[in-house]
């Protein structure tokens, strides 16, 4: 089971775990693919500069895409790489057919505009989700690429079996790549493609006054929260029984001098007492993000050879 | 004035009056480019099928294009004809270069395939904003064509001065062409190039229950419906001095045997003794809607051309 009991309060949604499981079943889904005789699928990344927090993000999906199978590279940069060159790589790696998922890890360096550069990626390969027209078809309810984040919080939600259907939802932070789908995936229609969750979702961000966010949040069903400002959520905002979903991460002076810890945007000690259900941070949503990019890099691969094929016989 | 005072409550926003200034304002700037030596704008519209509904559309498309001085004409297609048929007169629009605006009625008969059809017209004549690569422009606020109705709504709450920042604003219906869009620009950041509004957003829909559509109703300042369902925002649900916007058009018998009339999604004798502010139907977002798709097509013309002057310089 991905989640436990605690005598006094919430359950923890234990995201390493549910990820872990994710992983697992991945690995199997392309240990048999590959058997049947198609070439594992290739991850690429494009890491620009030399942030040592991107350096590990990019380290830690090098590291889950070996354990489930996936071939991966990445393409270490320096941060002098002007916006031409890192075009001329991604136009090299979406004419590649060996390659399947490109990502150029985020942020890039300032003189770079990073929408030219997820608009290069081609959507076919665009395992972020971050290509307009990836976003596009998400907010029609089309078949795409969803961002890995907002699809992890979507895996977590189903899979510990919380129901959304004309629940309320409320989620902070306005982000494109987190806060933005999350809402789109939430409010939408589950018959549709894209099979959204049909809750009813209000969008808080850093100019909803504090006591509308209260207000809101007291009436919410899943409050889901992606700020980066600790404490952000506290007891009295959240409704006995409720779900709450901590995607936010910021690093503070740990309790030892010189240690820094990771925290969410939840006072988790106090909100787990009222709610119903609670992701850890570190632990919770972290871990879904790249067992979901590691999971859209094989529907992409998937999705790759089947064009492939079907080219092949149109030219037979 | 666009607007007057009622003695007994909201003030009516007259949607007539402001679609005519903007139309006006339209006029006098097309004629400023038309005398600087550009080419009129021009739009197009393909219209397949006999729907009286969609004929009425797009007569009066046309004939608002006639007012402000842009060039129309309308492809009448008959109902049988075949997609692919479509897609060529789309892609034939799409080259040629006397063409700005490029819109395509909606709805298209049962056999064709309307993301299809959206997403053949090119991005850059695309005057209704349904392309999947608008859609994910605007999600990204960035420039896009924004979908008439919504950009309408945006200029109604703008020219009447209702405050947006910081509000809380509850929208009814989550279609693709109007509620989606709609959140999109109330909710986004006005610090951003699609100059979003900076309200909270709540996005309420069919499986929200209905005592929640009150209570949600009941704390916005400001209440967006599109959904079709005359009756169903009621002056219970509504704060004294919320502003209420009303995109729902049904048509209901008349108080004559076989005429019928216009009515929307709002009890509009009885909210109007509480809102502060209130849209008629007809009369109220419906004439924007036109106005906007013209400001649209100008929009795109101005594009146009500059990118074909700056491709004569660069062949120079």
């Amino acid at each position: 089971m991905a989640e436990f009991e605690i005598s006094h309060g919430a359950k923890i949604i234990d995201g390493k775990a549910i990820a872990d499981k994710i992983k697992n079943e991945l690995k199997e889904k392309i240990s048999d693919y590959v058997a049947q005789g198609n070439r594992a699928p290739r991850l690429t990344a494009i890491l620009v500069g030399t942030d040592p927090a991107s350096q590990t993000y990019v380290k830690n999906k090098m590291l889950a895409a070996k354990t489930v199978g996936i071939i991966s590279n990445t393409i270490d940069l320096p941060d002098t790489t002007s916006q031409e060159e890192i075009l001329q790589y991604i136009r090299k790696l979406n004419e590649d057919t060996t390659v399947d998922g490109i990502l150029v890890q985020l942020p890039v360096p300032d003189h770079i505009d990073e929408h030219t550069i997820c608009n290069a990626i081609a959507p076919s390969k665009d395992v972020d989700g971050f290509n307009e027209i990836n976003v596009g078809r998400l907010a029609l309810d089309m078949k795409s690429i969803v961002p890995a984040t907002p699809l992890g919080v979507y895996e977590l939600l189903r899979r510990t079996e919380i129901p959304t259907f004309g629940k309320n939802v409320v989620v902070i932070g306005r982000s494109k790549n987190v806060g933005m789908p999350t809402a789109m995936l939430l409010h939408t229609d589950g018959r549709h493609v894209s099979k959204g969750m049909d809750a009813t979702v209000t969008i808080c961000h850093r100019n909803t006054p504090p006591e509308q966010l209260k207000k809101h949040c007291q009436n919410a069903d899943i409050i889901i929260t992606a700020v980066g400002k600790p404490g952000l959520v506290r007891r009295d905002m959240v409704k006995a029984g409720a779900c709450v979903i901590d995607i936010g991460i910021t690093r503070i002076p740990g309790a030892e001098p010189g240690k820094t810890k990771l925290v969410g945007d939840v006072d988790f000690e106090e909100v787990r007492k009222v709610a119903g259900h609670i992701t850890p941070v570190p632990g919770g949503v972290g871990p879904m993000t790249v067992a979901m990019l590691m999971s859209n890099t094989f529907m992409v691969a998937q999705t790759l050879a089947k064009t492939k094929l079907s080219t092949c016989f149109a030219s037979d």
